[in-house]
């Protein structure tokens, strides 16, 4: 999407170059702008392990980039294993990112050596090329959903209200929750998105505030807290959220607090949408509350935030008492029940398993 | 309550010298225990305006001691009006300001000059204790709940969740929600309260949790977005919050977020208790989404945050883009429906107007 008027991905290929690979430092969003380029393969293993980059799909889309940096140093079989043990064990628990590396692996272990750089960038392209392409096959689809609202509000703006992060900088480029909301603004439908800032990681606040903003989408920023009360007195029209995983029966698990807005949305009848490529069903499981396990992360980032100083600089600063211990759960899981429709790339269903077979039959 | 095994009120007269009026400064809190001592009435009302005093019954009981201090200054009619004038401007909307300001003003007017002073600080005390009082009851009443719960866990502690700070902080001493929790704890039951950092003000984090810790409560600091998924696993056995403003049918107006837990408590079979004394209770509204007004704060507030740098020193930082804007509406509405019940200092009722009229039969 664009960044004050210039078109981007969150990862790509530096045409001056031609071979090194560019990214959007995430950690210094929304305060800094800075671009950073990987020559080789560590700089890539510190930036998925540290969050420069963050998002399932772009996490396995900077990984595929980064076996063929290490490749371009030694193309031996020896050195290709090395390299995706090692992107592998930056962030053990991300599904996606061992699913690219396997699919790195499955195209070039049986090149020979000096086949495999040129066969390595074409399939990282080919990866990031493909989720760019789900993920605005989501936005085409969502978008009826918004103009339907749209042709009932008379030219007053559609309210939309998310959580967390799941637009293009949590993938390659349009998001999941946000490639709707990215297709009905720029195709003119006028539109306003409450961001909820999401504690304690604040990706809301953090940086899809700042997406929004930079593609000229009007938002604004809320407490966590607030979206209740605004769904109670008819300032939201629809929800759209993201998920980390959606059970085969529509359960959808998603970022801490996920949960308590659909049962906002439900109680005011404002309808609760999820966005999701189809990767993100796990078709094992059918009970979200009971069967999927929720992260518990540090409490430091409960307890401490960071900041932009009345200096300009980046402070951190401790926010409870020092001798009150904090608990941080990173999701929850929202029922099926609550859930209105899941909008995939193969069109929108209800959360139900019968709904989700009829669009993925091969699951059945 | 206790702060490190020293009973103390929010506001008291100094032994030392029988006259001074002291206060903890709660914007200090939980970062340094500074406890300010009141001469004069521009202090007061600079200590009422900048929120070092904070909570509707502790403003209005210090309210009462400025009135006090400015006759020790001019006991005439003017400088009685004058002082009144003052400390109301301090902070508009808070009815219970100018409820204490009222009955200090009835009661001095008519008095000579020279009885003033004395009869005002006997005023103020009465105000002070008046308050003490009906809040333990409070706590007495809802003593009960919390012991038929631990009945119950076999030895294992009962865990609550509030939500913002409705502790001895807010009040004189006891607070209306934490008063229950008090006396459980104070009797030996086992407990543990899940604290709402309660964004974007922070008083969960900074007063709550500070509160409890001093007076040796077992309790964890959780985002506002973690209530949902607690509930979901039985990590939660009731839910107290306080109010500022409950209609005569049991909707219930608290700091923001609070409607969002009610409907997690609800889906979960949670119990949801309303700690209040009866002088919150608007006996002229019925609808609290449709009546009560609800402010809208700066947005300063949740642009913003103030905690401990690293080098000790208190710092600010932004936590949002520079180009989002934020929104704050400071509190929300929870209907009547979610309440399992109200917890008052005459007893225990259902949020229904047939119950609160049996207990409050004047208001029939």
């Amino acid at each position: 999407m664009k960044v004050d008027g210039i078109s981007y991905r969150s990862v790509w290929i530096d045409p001056a170059d031609g071979w090194s690979v560019r990214i959007f430092d995430q950690t210094k969003l929304p305060w800094a702008l800075e671009i950073l380029r990987f020559r080789e393969l560590p700089a890539v293993v510190h930036a998925i392990r540290s969050m420069q980059v963050r998002g399932a799909p772009l996490i396995g889309a900077v990984a595929a980039y980064g076996v063929v940096l290490a490749l371009k140093r030694d193309t031996s079989d020896e050195a290709l294993e090395a390299a995706a043990s090692s992107l592998a064990a930056a962030r053990p628990t991300a599904v996606n990112l061992r699913w690219a590396i396997d699919r790195m692996l499955g195209r070039l272990r049986p090149l020979p050596p000096a086949e495999r750089i040129s066969a390595g960038y074409a399939e990282a392209q080919a990866i990031c090329d493909e989720d760019v392409a789900q993920n605005e096959t989501i936005g085409i689809h969502g978008l009826p959903l918004i103009e339907a609202i749209a042709a009932q509000k008379h030219g007053r703006p559609v309210n939309l209200l998310t959580h967390c992060n799941a637009g293009w900088l949590a993938t390659v480029d349009w998001g999941t929750a946000l490639a709707p909301i990215y297709k009905a603004h720029d195709a003119g439908i006028k539109l306003h998105v409450w961001v909820d800032e999401t504690r304690p990681r604040n990706q809301g606040a953090a940086l899809t505030a700042w997406e929004l903003g930079k593609h000229g989408v009007p938002h604004t920023v809320i407490a966590d807290n607030a979206g209740g009360h605004l769904m109670q007195h008819g300032e939201v029209d629809m929800v759209i959220v993201g998920t980390d995983r959606v059970t085969r029966c529509g359960d959808v698990a998603n970022k801490i607090g996920t949960y308590l807005k659909a049962l906002a949305a439900y109680d005011n009848q404002v309808p609760f949408y999820v966005g999701l490529p189809s990767s993100t069903i796990d078709w094992t499981l059918r009970d979200g509350v009971a069967e999927i396990p929720i992260e518990e992360r540090a409490a430091t980032e409960l307890t401490t935030i960071t900041g932009r100083a009345m200096d300009g600089t980046l402070a951190t600063v401790r926010i409870t008492p020092g001798g009150s211990p904090a608990a941080n759960p990173a999701f929850d899981v929202t029922p099926a029940r609550l859930v209105t429709g899941l909008i995939t790339e193969r069109g929108v269903c209800a959360a139900t398993e019968a709904a989700l077979l009829e669009l993925f039959p091969e699951h059945s």
